[in-house]
């Protein structure tokens, strides 16, 4: 049986002013009608049943995320208790879906990426799921063709290649993962042609992923049994906060990936985009014939190239700009470069120490 | 006695969209605390009392200029029925002013220009109204020595020089008055030095403007007479409003000042700026050392020559940005290059014409 588990507790601060603390990127529609996380949740329906699919995300956005995803269990719903990176979320999930299903396949994935058509990336799942049940002792992983040397992904080696069925994607055994490499080394990897970005989509049996972390991260493993212990009883909230807060945070990758014997890779059949930012969201939009992409209402005069996000009813007019991304929202505006993109991440710094958190 | 008349009806659309139909540029504060209006009537403080204060505006504005005079009676604000330019509105006042004091003296002046320091505003006046007094049979107007050949302004050429006292400002008779003109006349002008700019302030004799305009307008001074005659009965408004209606609107240079025999110019001894959009408001401010300009919560970061204009609670943000306005308001935001700024007639043209008239 396969189980998808969504990890939604991301507080990313590239989208400033639209995400907040008690709203991030995951939550927000920044590529379509809805949000990032209702699209995953939807890009699941027909691969996985509502009751097979739990979502681990932020005590704190346990309310806006159950707002967000109706069609889910109230169960299917973790909060973590406080921020401790991927390898405790993906422990403590293998963990409460073994309770019931010692044989369980699990897909862990982010909510906060752009994945298209939903079409081929379920094939693509059902292909890895195939392939976990053919080597129960592997561990899957799914990379994507880089299209520019980027540096703020981590990539993964391709070795040799494995066995596919017609019509499958190209899958190969893993040589190593690879950190955010600087941009000469984002260069190689790309001229190499045989890197591939890490899509941050795993699949692997739950009973296999338990047993990597029992060997590599044992502290860990015994503070997530004490919770699973008491998932069902009514100590859960106070073994969870008091559990949880004493795991070191680590990522999968570092945790285990590097280190496992029979990992492999599918070069990822469907589109992916894991939206770095708002040039990035305006992408998956349609542009006017200047260049321009607006959410919301927006007039623009003689602009070219800008990005305007604003409430409905709140008009942006932009007039003689080029290249400039506006963000409205109802108690602060963002007004940048697009060039000075990355400099979100400044303004979200100074407010931090200016105290200004009313805007955060 | 000196009657002062504040000419409060301009709907302007420079300052969109913090100025709207119903909030126009002299209501609000562009150069400081107050509003314009508010400047203008405080200028007068110690010159010409409230009894003898007088604002025209328009009727839908009556209410929002009220509150912000708190200290002129309910009858010291008129509002005309319909936009009628400068000649109706002053023949009007100079009616009502002659019907209590036929030696009366006014003082006309606009509400949404930046004068300072007031001593030297007074003195002026003084200076004006003196002129008057010796010369009943005189109109003056003040000029503003240009520094720059401004095509947006009408202009005043300096004939003879009249005699002023020891410490008045110069004053010369009027050769003639020039309309707005074009950049390579406006050189011209500069470098001839006998132009000013025209103030649009004016002193003169109530008897004197009236007789004036009898022989100039008479038709319009046959409608302003059955207004003032029932100025003080319950037909106030049904008159004012079939008789101003009916009136062509022209303004008082052409209708009078271009044919008077006797027009004096005073060289204004003030500052003087008629804030003709945002960067001659931002220039009223005290810029930062990367020459932005703020009113309201700003937080800027590598950007310079920036105007920001908010509301004192919502933050805006601008970075990497070099001289581009932001002007927020609670349902539109304006986000410009600075040399576009001419353009943002355009966008309240563009407004009218989709219908989205809730932003005008």
């Amino acid at each position: 049986m396969l189980y998808a588990i969504v990890m939604a507790g991301g507080s990313g601060t590239r989208f400033w002013p639209a995400s907040r603390a008690g709203l991030p990127k995951q939550l927000l529609a920044l590529a379509g009608e809805q949000t990032l996380l209702q699209d995953t949740v939807a890009r699941l329906d027909g691969l996985v049943p509502p009751d097979r699919t739990m979502i681990v995300t932020a005590a704190r956005l346990l309310d806006a995320v159950g707002e967000q995803v109706p069609g889910l269990p109230a169960s299917a719903l973790v909060g973590e208790p406080c921020k401790r990176d991927t390898t405790p979320c993906i422990g403590l999930a293998a963990l409460l879906v073994l309770r019931h299903d010692p044989d369980a396949t699990m897909a862990v994935m982010p909510s906060d990426h752009v994945i298209r058509p939903t079409a081929d990336f379920q094939r693509a799942i059902r292909q890895a799921a195939a392939m976990v049940e053919s080597s129960p002792g592997r561990l899957v992983t799914f990379g994507v063709r880089p299209t520019y040397p980027a540096e703020s992904f981590g990539y993964i080696e391709q070795g040799e290649p494995l066995v596919v069925a017609a019509g499958d994607a190209p899958a190969h055994r893993v040589v190593r993962f690879k950190e955010k490499p600087p941009a000469s080394v984002a260069a190689e990897y790309l001229a190499a042609g045989t890197f591939l970005w890490n899509a941050g989509i795993f699949i692997w049996k739950a009973a296999t992923i338990v047993a990597a972390l029992d060997e590599r991260q044992p502290e860990t493993m015994a503070h997530l049994r004490r919770i699973a212990a008491a998932w069902d009883t009514p100590d859960r909230d106070r073994v969870f906060a008091e559990e949880f807060a004493a795991i070191k945070g680590i990522s999968i990758d570092y945790a285990v990936l590097e280190h496992a014997p029979d990992v492999a890779v599918i070069e990822a059949p469907f589109g992916w985009d894991d939206l770095g930012g708002w040039s990035a969201a305006a992408r998956q939009r349609k542009a006017d014939e200047a260049g321009n992409t607006a959410v919301g209402r927006h007039l623009g005069i003689e602009s070219q190239g800008t990005i305007v996000h604003t409430d409905d009813d709140h008009l942006v007019v932009t007039l003689g700009l080029r290249d400039i991304l506006v963000v409205h929202t109802p108690d602060a505006t963002l007004v940048a470069d697009r060039a000075h993109e990355e400099g979100v991440r400044k303004v979200v710094a100074e407010l931090e120490k200016r105290g200004w958190t009313d805007y955060l």
